[in-house]
């Protein structure tokens, strides 16, 4: 029994707050399933009613995980919830989210979308403090930083101070008995937005749970802001002044929900762009059909057959319902061609020359076995453009993009050549970086450190020994 | 909690078969899983081993019912399995499919896909003759009119006998312990292909189940045709000599998948050619942007697309992780404009004159739900145009069509302005059935009886009660 | 994961009927959760309301299978249910009752309890008639006998008619959608009470499920008698003349709950009179304490203690916790000592010299062990007194004794100091047949055709067949 | 859907250790398998394998928490696991132990039964010096205390240093990378013994455990005494020189598994003799049969029978399927007689003159029921005999013995009458705490301070609070 993994890279998380608002954690369970797509290991939703924290959280998806019967049970106008990805290796109950600590100065919770690149120092240095951690997870060392403050004032004061210790990239929400923060890093690689629902509010990962909930957009927290959500409405602090807007381009490229807009920019939009950007950089090429991978690369495919005007066609479905654990194939079986996500169309690319539309290349696996697919159901030439330039460094924010050895792009660098030939496609082109900021309309500056190996934050050892490698 | 039914039509089951091969329970657990589309509600496999049957079934997705453990026990080189939609009220285990019967000439199982018109006559007479149901289910009846022969050359007649008596639109599977019998309806209304895969034999409702499972499509099994499958290879016999190639038009128009071939014509080519008619057709109208309903009008949309040369945008989002079952939201929480499966992208809809193309009409309750979503997120208008014609008549060969009042197709027949006005559309087109035809490649005659009553089958009681409403 | 399987012996379901009584379902569900202990593999419950048939059955114990919202759905004031005990081999959810047929003369539902043993012959004869039968149970014989009368009457003689054609031992219940038909053999070798509760009438199994509901004990359903429950009350109708009192003696011996009484004698009662002959009949033995194997011989032991005055202590304790299913210890662990059920208690036990009171032996495994465990608990002597004889033969009547060649007293017939050795107790006796009798007040005949081979029903090939080995 | 709650007392938790056996962790699952009667709420193994930690904990019972699957992924040679009872309104798998605990000195887990009489002042001192704590659970308060040393002897005397802060009965269990820390309260009011497995040791919260493993029982752990279980044996360190045997009588009467040895002494023949010491204690009184409550009150009710001639009998049977849910009689249900859990046998009651055993009155609620139930069989008069003293007090060590005000014993106290008439009993009579001492062999104190007042430990404001009222 396989549990479901059906993407090359993964991030960890989303988070969802709802402030002043009947029923906030069923306004948050809508909410949580329209960021599902952020992580589907695990799930939770913390609600305080008349200063009560209650907490439901399990392993699963929003839908598997909550039910009428406990849903009800979270009644109250205040809620924080979180979608959990984990790799298999460091899963477990105790590190689903949101995260509920008891204090004698107050009892308060946390969710937290990314990852803090100096946690190993911080967890050290807290534990020689007296700190004792329960999960693996960075949220707790962020909690253990603010935990001591005995007033709503401090506990600002705390939190501010303990975001000018944490280096890295996140969304944090913490929610006490009648406040909700909202927290952005200060290079804003992870997105966080406000929306206003009712006389309330409401705070999300992506602007997508805004159209599913009925919310209304107000702005994006700004990178190194803190907004404080309490009965006084909003009330904006900068936790510091060294502040970019250097929002991970995988964001738009892969991760985010295409009717998601991310810093000003929507996400269907950046990738329809990327394609037709792809179009006008890439070498022409003679083609019968555009295809794009289901779903992250349709819209850039869309682009790219508008701008070239080789018909879009969908030569290439995906299974919609792949749940949570299936049964894989055997090897055997899949050397018989039995696939369980994807499949080729054969009636519609069989002795056609392809235009296959992906959105990015990590280890080279999957579209190794997506051009052969095309080709076993009659393809004639498979011509592979990533909409998105060459992956050449691991990340340290977040991004599960395995280990350095893996990255194709590592591997073979600089080597087009060679990464077309075993991939097994007839030609192959990336995006420039440059067409990355066009397509994001040159408004924000965006990490580009899997592309490039420049990282915006500090680094830290950890990070200079992968680089190394 | 919900039990999810995000179609406004429904038709009853897949049926997928495998003869020859080494695990064909396996391979049919991934066939049915291509099929799932057809039905949600519950599903079943039996296989064949030494002569003895074995059998799991049960309510629910193909990946709930069955696991890696209690797939195992199926090992055995023939299969038969199914997948159900069933409507609420009759529901039950004892109506999930496959059946398997005992007898002391042979045990033998069946899957069925379709209605049978004349069942009520049929099962009286049967009764009255000593059969005893257990279901309420048609494909039972056929069991019991096969039962009685005992040796294998006799049971292909008891079949051929048993088709001749059965009215209606159907693909039938039977399963003997040393054949697989493959029977279509003499109208062609429902479809069934045969597909090689190594030494051995598929057959299944949908191509698109040979595409992933990696077997190669053979052909369509023919109206009125039975196929025998067994060790001997294919042996074809004729029914009937009344034959027709009267596919039903909402295959290709919804049900299908779009990488399925139905007599000879890809799905999602009909669909995108639906879509540039559709154009055609229709009044020429000013308009930024084309938009279809996911998932089924998303190719006709492209058509339309491509064909106007408006661009194609994803103003509406699916959901992709709405489980099987799922916490409605409240009248209230819906008024607020939650919503669980569809969302409008404000950002891509906002201020734009909307082409908004869906596949079918029939209540008219999510079209009015559609457009108004729409319209909430800034849409300044929405031209609704419909990639098949006005329903008027309900379906009896096993779509739900609901009962004839509530079809608003036959409510306000040739009054498309009063259609328009209910669901607040800007303006409204349907396509013509020339059209279908045109899409179709002309090749095939289609079953338009939902569009003009013009039904291919003979016309029993119950069909004229429910006309004359 | 090893499905609890406790029992050495086993028989076939128990069964429960109410009508008159609003919400009948519930309190079947409270009957059939009071004889569980018949049967832990599966159950089900069919209500009628406004001449409407509803079933919800499922595998697993009654706890498990209903809950209060699907019960829920089985208002009305007519229903039975089923508990099933089936042998891993020919399980599968079709072989849950109660059994529902549908019929153009009105739909019925049944309802079994016992073993037909001319059941291929009959099977063969019905088939050729018409009928096809979905699952291997006797219970689907007597539904084909029965199905064809078009109105009240004839169906009571249509009852009657298959009784007569049935041999075998049997607790019947019929429900139409006016009518419980409670049907005992005409041996009386299964028991079958009827009880009163408000208004209405109860039907079960086993007494012990009046006193769980608050109901009244009226009376047993004699053998060979239809007792029909309607609007109009109780009607009772004999279908045969020939009618026996031979109550099969592993009711009292084993399967009954203490707290039933059969035939007008309590079962604990009748247990403890077994122990206290059992002391009388077997030679003397000097010892410290009298112990029972929980939970079944606990009645006997405590009636040889009382005879004996030797004391009656907890020397053997039984896990309250072993759900359904559980992890079996590995054959290392077993042998280190580890077990999951039963326990010695070596405070109790070590240094003295037990008196192991049992109920029966079947194959002398479970014997063997529980004696060996009371001696690695220290035990210096251990005599095995067995309340009840020596089972010789097997049953065809719904008791799985495993085959003949299992049965230790087959083997080692008239050899007791082999039984004995095989054990390795130190000594060992068995009651005598008289006894039986005794205990039962003489009042009935008892069916002993496990320890005596007289077997009370004409016998048939296959029994014949198995004597003869 | 009721969660089963069948005991008016609550002991929390149960715990099991294993150190130097392999497949540790099975062991541990039997181990708590045999423990579970001390709480069915949740349970949780940890285990150690190459100083690597991990945890599987869930909601439910040993049998429902762990599968094959599940516990095969725990192998390694050391393990501590836990059962939790937990009061509906503190739950949460949170709460669920062992606990587990990340620290860069050294990971290590904790298990715990019992409770802390100072936990809110320890709570505080420890957030004052930068605790977090997660759960609202005692077990986390002790990890804090022993978290910061940073090597194994340190370790042992930051144990040692930490019960010495902490004031209330419990057994602990501290597992490090290579170590196991048995530790037990000074007062020796929660019972921990230790058994030998192999090579390899033991530690179980009772000596039942021992007997399902097969592991041979050593020794009690001594009040105040911490056992270092390593790979050099067992090392036994005083972490006071204040050590009283004031084991809690409760454990005697009600918690303990008759097969446990407390302080040496058998529950069950602790029980019976109670059983003896009530029929020479209490007033005469001429009846006709002995029952027992079942589970815990049929030692004694055979104690009674023995001393007094008296025939014990079977009157009140316990339906041994009750499993963890199951649905509630409704409230009209219970009235007409509907129960789930308990029945009265009439048979063998009806008529008679009953002398009930119970093991206690708490609320006073159960045993009216249960008088009723009897009488409601036919008993001409019960006669209440309880094995133990008037409960007058509330417990502050773990047993939830309700609030002060709902004890029937404080309400009514000295007045046997008021008691006696309350629960509709035609005499009553409670045993001597006298008795108590010698039914456990005058070799322990007992903490009898639910009867008398008198507790153990040093009272703190909560303690004094409660009793005032």
């Amino acid at each position: 029994m396989a549990i479901i993994n059906d993407r090359e890279l993964h991030e960890e998380c989303g988070v969802f707050g709802a402030f002043g608002i009947p029923d906030a954690a069923t306004l948050t369970y809508y909410g949580l399933h329209a960021l599902q797509h952020r992580g589907q290991e695990g799930c939770g939703i913390v609600r305080v009613k008349n200063r009560v924290f209650k907490r439901i959280k399990g392993e699963g998806l929003v839908t598997e995980v909550f039910n009428e019967e406990n849903l009800t049970t979270l009644n109250g106008d205040m809620a924080i919830g979180h979608v959990r990805y984990s790799s298999n290796d460091k899963g477990g109950i105790e590190n689903v989210q949101p995260f509920l600590f008891m204090h004698n100065t107050g009892d308060f919770a946390t969710a937290h979308n990314g990852s803090v690149v100096n946690a190993v120092d911080l967890k050290k240095r807290l534990e020689d403090n007296g700190s004792l951690f329960h999960s693996t997870s960075d949220s707790e060392i962020f909690a253990h930083l603010v935990k001591k403050e005995s007033n709503d004032q401090d506990r600002l004061n705390a939190i501010i101070d303990a975001l000018n210790q944490i280096e890295g990239a996140f969304a944090f929400l913490i929610m006490t008995a009648s406040k909700i923060y909202a927290c952005r890093d200060k290079h804003g690689l992870r997105p966080l937005s406000l929306g206003k629902f009712g006389d309330g509010y409401v705070v999300s990962s992506e602007t997508c749970a805004f159209n599913v909930v009925g919310a209304e957009f107000i702005r994006d927290v700004e990178p190194g802001e803190v907004v404080v959500i309490d009965k006084n409405g909003l009330t904006s602090v900068d936790y510091t002044k060294d502040k970019h807007h250097n929002i991970c381009s995988m964001e738009y490229i892969y991760f985010a929900r295409p009717d998601s807009d991310l810093e000003g920019t929507n996400v269907h939009t950046f990738r329809k762009k990327t394609g037709k950007l792809l179009f006008r950089e890439a070498p022409p090429i003679e083609a019968d059909v555009v295809i794009g991978v289901p779903d992250s690369s349709l819209s850039a495919a869309i682009g790219y057959s508008e701008e070239s005007g080789i018909p879009y066609e969908m030569g290439i479905i995906k299974n919609r319902y792949v749940g949570r654990t299936f049964i894989q194939p055997s090897q055997e079986l899949r050397e018989k061609g039995v696939r369980m996500k994807l499949s080729a169309v054969r009636s519609i690319v069989n002795g056609k020359r392809v235009i296959l539309v992906d959105d990015s290349i990590v280890r080279g696996t999957t579209s190794r076995r997506t051009v052969r697919m095309l080709k076993q159901a009659g393809a004639k030439e498979v011509h592979l453009r990533i909409a998105s330039p060459l992956i050449t460094h691991p990340c340290f924010y977040g991004v599960d993009t395995s280990t350095y050895e893996e990255l194709i792009g590592a591997k073979f660098k600089d080597k087009l050549e060679k990464i077309k030939e075993s991939i097994g496609a007839d030609s192959l082109a990336y995006l420039s970086p440059e067409s990355l900021y066009e397509a994001a309309n040159n408004n924000c500056e965006l990490c580009l450190a899997c592309f490039t190996g420049k990282y915006p934050t500090a680094t830290y050892q950890s990070i200079h020994d992968v680089n190394k490698i």
